[in-house]
């Protein structure tokens, strides 16, 4: 593995400002990337996600995969040059998506074979596939291996044995990624809600070792405070000199808490999905712009913000495009979501360099207070 | 009326390339005019229209009426404010998309009453409710008389009714209009593919007096041979000094034909339309990019182009986001096809003023045999 070189600039309690440093850039954390699932960020440009902040985006194993094929992408030059986007790349192993969108899935040591949901068509991930397609074929800079992912309340006894699957299949995926200097690999810490099993998983995580660590598993049904409950229990676990990625998550106040509890990296389709059914993200929380009382607001969703999108347009506007299907709604809602997550995580960065951050996450609990977990 | 000042620089047998200022902006002619239906030129930034080129785009005084409905647009500060366009708007008069869109019509001497498509709700539309629409309430550049609009083929007796009917709404149009200082009206020849009552009309619009004449009823049935000896017999009963506009054309090869006829400006959703069904326009004619032989297929669609959609993602890229049904499909093909478009205004323009347009036609002729009307 590469050991990208993670500098942290600032801590306030246990929150963390810092820079992980790649040969296609540095991604200033803590990061949110935008989720690319088939080889774009829907409906965006890919100077919109730069000019918005974004340093490094997520695209999605499975679908590649699947579509166009990841034998396809590498012909093509890999996913960077496929996609056109030059910074950062981080995949996922695959599995999350087997697990909640494939067909007709058998699971063994070895790894899961399942039926694509596009077509029906046949396919095997195992540790060393998945690796293969990410690193090998896409050739994303940062890999994640594969694990076993269950949805929450899980059983202890289930998920024990996805944990303890998801562990040895770590071992194999960092085997079968070998040295390489130009990528990464992190591994999953996973184990539910469960304390033991999230402290058994960290360790062996930990002791396999890899360039970064992540927090499966959460965002799946267990809720606002469970989920916080358990970033504080597992984020100590890991090593402070590394970067700690959440995965799948997630509302602005849940990327809060979290940053607040040591994370460092977020991914999450929110901010695009939101985007394309007409809600806008704010520093006042969530805006339906669908709503009638917006038919004639000239006034734009946030005069103050640099996106064009959030700036330039009239309420009143946005609400006719939706309402006439118009593909202008999604792309401009879609634009503005991710700018706002994007300043968000600008103003986490700030304020914890600042020293501030308490103070700064106190006032957005206040504002957004319709945005916990329903 | 405002008679806008129009400057023929340079003509080519009877092709002409000139200009047409208006308050808002000038409009190098021969013009293709971008359909922005429903406010929004579909699945196009503002910037990238003008980015090509574009000098004035369309609006759809049918689609606008019913929703937002003209009212509101006018509350909200007028069409331009509405959704942020600062140059030229032709809208045109409703008659159109009444014909073609709306349930239920009812015709009589004072106008057409019609329920809409979206809602089923009543609606009337009167020479004077369109000036009133489209010159008060949405406030565009360039205003078109209310006609009735008939297929074809169409029975001579009809096609007559029709025009008489229209050169009696063009009538009642210019007295609505009235005097203004800042926008213009045009009037709208009719008659099928009749010389007897192209001729009539002709002779009725140039009478009562426009800022520009518009040929109506043509793209709709009669094929590319009758549509151009159509135009080849109205275009010179029209006045030399005032733009002509071949309303909805059209295909490249009928706007060139056009052209070559004396023709000076154009509306049709071809571009964008064809740009969200996968289907590319190029000098080579137009291209399927979702047939399979794109998938592997590194090349742009244009590497000689200047727009970024044309030149800088694979056709392997698109045809993926098409079978993908991604956003970034419509978005990048719609942006290249109205790029496409304007290129070939633009070699147009240059063409005449160097007086070889001749040649260029046939080399355009060759080019494109296979975008004859099938």
């Amino acid at each position: 593995m590469a050991e990208f070189p993670f500098h942290i600039a600032a801590t306030d309690g246990e929150a963390r400002a810092g820079r992980l440093s790649t040969p296609r850039g540095d991604i200033a954390t803590p990061a949110f990337m935008p989720v690319g699932t088939a080889g774009t960020v829907k409906a965006l440009y890919l100077d919109q996600l730069r000019g918005a902040g974004t340093d490094i985006i997520l695209g999605n194993t499975y679908h590649l995969m699947l579509r166009p094929t990841a034998e396809r992408v590498h012909k093509l030059g890999g996913l960077h040059r496929f996609m056109r986007w030059d910074h950062p790349i981080l995949t996922d192993s695959g599995g999350f998506q087997v697990f909640s969108l494939s067909e007709l899935r058998k699971m063994s040591e070895e790894g899961v074979s399942f039926r694509s949901h596009i077509d029906g068509s046949s396919h095997f991930l195992s540790p060393e596939r998945s690796i293969e397609i990410q690193s090998d074929l896409l050739g994303s800079d940062i890999a994640m291996q594969l694990d076993e992912c269950v949805g929450n309340p899980c059983e202890h006894g289930e998920a024990a044995n996805a944990m303890r699957l998801s562990a040895r299949w770590g071992d194999r995926s960092k085997k079968a990624f070998g040295a390489r200097d130009r990528q990464a690999l992190f591994g999953i810490v996973q184990g539910s809600t469960y304390a033991d099993l999230r402290k058994e998983s960290a360790q062996r995580v930990v002791d396999t070792g890899f360039d970064g660590y992540a927090i499966g598993g959460l965002a799946v049904g267990e809720g606002h405070d469970a989920m916080c409950d358990t970033i504080s229990l597992t984020a100590p676990l890991l090593p402070q000199t590394r970067p700690r990625y959440l995965m799948g998550v997630g509302k602005p106040i849940d990327i809060v808490e979290a940053v607040a509890r040591g994370i460092d990296m977020f991914d999450c389709v929110l901010p695009t999905r939101s985007g394309r059914h007409g809600q806008a993200w704010t520093w006042d929380g969530p805006v339906n712009l669908k709503n009638a009382k917006f038919a004639e607001d000239d006034a734009p969703i946030d005069p103050s913000s640099s996106c064009p999108a959030s700036r330039d347009y009239s309420k009143a506007y946005l609400n006719h495009l939706f309402k006439a299907g118009e593909y202008l709604g999604p792309m401009l809602l879609s634009w503005h979501n991710i700018a706002f997550f994007q300043a968000m995580m600008a103003a986490m960065r700030l304020a914890i360099t600042e020293g501030r951050f308490e103070a700064w996450r106190k006032e957005m609990r206040e504002r957004w207070s319709a945005d916990q977990p329903g």
